[in-house]
């Protein structure tokens, strides 16, 4: 079970490159492509590993860029960013999905290690694969098909018997790339309120039954290259417009039954797809008792931002020793409860200004901050709290988001 | 209460500055003089709290050079380094005690924030001046004189019937200025072979009563630029060599009333010493029950380490609140018992290599590598772990702490 880091002559190494063209990476460099605050919440975790982090950025103001010293600038489907940036890694891991499948794909062929890797991240990037991929494997997912336009999804809704969502199959985030149908209709109509019709571009477009669910759940797991996995509790998650805007782990209430299908599920996945690194699996719980899988996303994930404070070992720290093939920590919650509440843009531009507040009326709550320009309804930080009182966390957690974001004053 | 970082026009703001020498300094910029560890977890702490982090480290492989973008190279001593950098920061804080007291005078006299300030960091850097001002205050401390020579220290030590050990006023750290009594001596003989004799240079010399203590004891405080202050659990501390190698939090069957004497004392000494961030009062605690003062730190410091994993507020976080003047963290304990072992520096010189069996062995330790370069004895990283079961802990942090070390095979 040797590991790149447990081998002494790692730097010397040439395997997968039989052309010697990659010079040897750097032993401890984790290189991560995107400077969101996936990437700086990374970075905070690798410090106490003694992981040199090095970031491929946009900007030099992003999140990430601001906390660690090694940047380079460049966007991720620029392939002489990438593949320079890349060669001085001794593992390339990312805060998103937008690195092209060619550039990942040209990566890997010239012996860079990149985890997860370009099959299993494709599924994350693209619905349309993910679907298949997960029928296949027998999971079970809300139906779904790939129409050309509305006639089809209309088709599609009428043979289900019920209505359906539209989605582009990439390049969606938060709610953006997802059509809701009306109040009554089985078909979300073109409505330019709602941004581009999904049928305006070039990408496939999914037709997915909206379904009826009671809640949203989401199982995380992690799993390394050597292919060790840890399941997180499940947790419930509340998405308003898209976006996740809080979590209570574990979901309240949740059959140990269900709970366990829903960590099987993840696992199945992340081991059928090869995933190494986090993969966040969001789940619809039905009515009648089922898990359906709604996303995957395959990095750190909105949804396990709670782990920092509340899990013996954060989704950031296990997201870094799975891809550098470290034995993973345990998942399990040191609370009883633990609450989270994005925060989100506001009126309030200095959310600093807001902590004599927060942190006055309340020492016991972990605030988080991303260091971002607040734009309305932007995730910019977010606040997690723990112990017993499951409503008290609630009420606590909520009323600093809401200060925060400008709603309440005091 | 309005402190430096919720004023909108802090920027703008010229106080302290009557001649206009200093630039506004930028909001949320903290400056530590110092590269070490303690500013390498500090920055881990910032990072949540959207804080730039600035540093003036002694070179560019510092422990938090290797973790934080914004770094100056530079020694403490030279005002010419300190003060452009000092003009950078919104409030500038330390790593180590080694800033000179003229230096820190031009600071504060050209109008730079600096917590704590130059008389408060006095009593930790000269521990004539700590014992002193201690005594002034009427804190239990050993019985203590300046001395010139080892007659005077021998007479001295004749006076109050007990052996004396001799220490340095200035410039010790982790055993180094301090010389013990051989078996029967009543004063600590010249011995080449215990380093340079302590009355060789120009530094004042303390002989202090040889405390025939049943342990040694950490209260850890932390007091804002408000004054608000709060106490974490005293802890129990193991020294070997004059480095700290073990604590437990709490310190176990201390009896309440001198658990709350060692906090009153350490708050009293706060509070009277005008200190702003950590204080770090290291105690005796003698077989009649009492608690004596024998150092004091103004900075994170090692016997808080735990506080990272098994505080819901670290040291390190509470120190950046308090120098900036937010309201502090809750420091209660997140488990009944936190334990923290260093790792020093053994014969495995890269440290990373022991991971894969550390994690392996126990996926619930916690282990922090400061990214030093390894040399016998020093300190290059700590582990903790937290849990009901005391010797348990114990036996799995000095497993990892061993195997780091080289001292175990597996």
């Amino acid at each position: 079970m040797a590991g790149p880091l447990t081998s002494p002559d790692v730097a010397g190494e040439q395997t997968g490159d039989p052309h010697g063209r990659l010079p040897p990476p750097v032993p401890r460099a984790v290189g991560i492509v995107g400077g969101g605050q996936l990437a700086r919440m990374t970075h905070q975790a690798g410090v106490a590993l003694g992981i040199r982090m090095r970031l491929l950025a946009a900007g030099p103001e992003d999140p990430a860029a601001l906390v660690v010293p090694l940047v380079e600038i460049g966007t991720p489907d620029d392939l002489d960013a990438v593949l320079p940036f890349a060669r001085r890694c001794q593992v390339v891991t990312f805060d998103h999905e937008h690195v092209p499948q060619p550039v990942l794909r040209e990566l890997v062929a010239t012996g860079v290690r990149v985890a997860p890797g370009p099959d299993a991240l494709l599924a994350a990037q693209d619905k349309a694969v993910m679907r298949a991929r997960l029928t296949g494997l027998g999971v079970d997912c809300p139906r779904w098909q790939v129409v050309s336009d509305r006639g089809e999804a209309r088709e599609f809704a009428a043979r289900i018997g019920a209505p359906v969502v539209l989605k582009v199959a990439r390049g969606g985030y938060d709610g953006h790339g997802v059509w809701l149908p009306g109040e009554g209709a089985m078909v979300p109509q073109a409505d330019p309120a709602l941004g581009p019709d999904p049928f305006a571009g070039d990408v496939p477009v999914l037709a997915e039954e909206r379904v009826d669910f009671v809640r949203e759940l989401s199982a995380l797991v992690v799993r390394s290259v050597s292919g060790q996995a840890v399941a997180y509790p499940v947790i419930e998650s509340v998405q308003r417009d898209g976006i996740c805007v809080q979590t209570i782990a574990p979901a309240p209430d949740l059959a140990p039954d269900l709970a366990a299908a829903a960590q099987a599920v993840a696992l199945r996945i992340a081991g059928d797809l090869g995933v190494v690194g986090v993969l966040a699996v969001e789940l619809f719980q039905t009515a009648d008792r089922r898990v359906l899988v709604n996303e995957l996303a395959m990095r750190p994930h909105n949804t396990g931002h709670w782990t920092i404070d509340g899990a013996l070992t954060s989704q950031f720290e296990n997201h870094l020793r799975a891809v550098t093939d470290l034995p993973l920590g345990a998942p399990s919650l040191r609370e009883r409860w633990s609450v989270m509440v994005n925060i989100l843009g506001g009126d309030v531009p200095d959310l600093a200004s807001c902590l004599l507040h927060v942190q006055a009326r309340d020492p016991g709550i972990r605030v988080h901050l991303y260091d971002k320009p607040v734009r309305p309804g932007r995730k910019v930080g977010h606040v997690t709290v723990g112990g017993d009182d499951l409503p008290g966390l609630l009420s606590r957690a909520w009323h600093a988001a809401d200060y925060f974001a400008g709603r309440i004053d005091g």
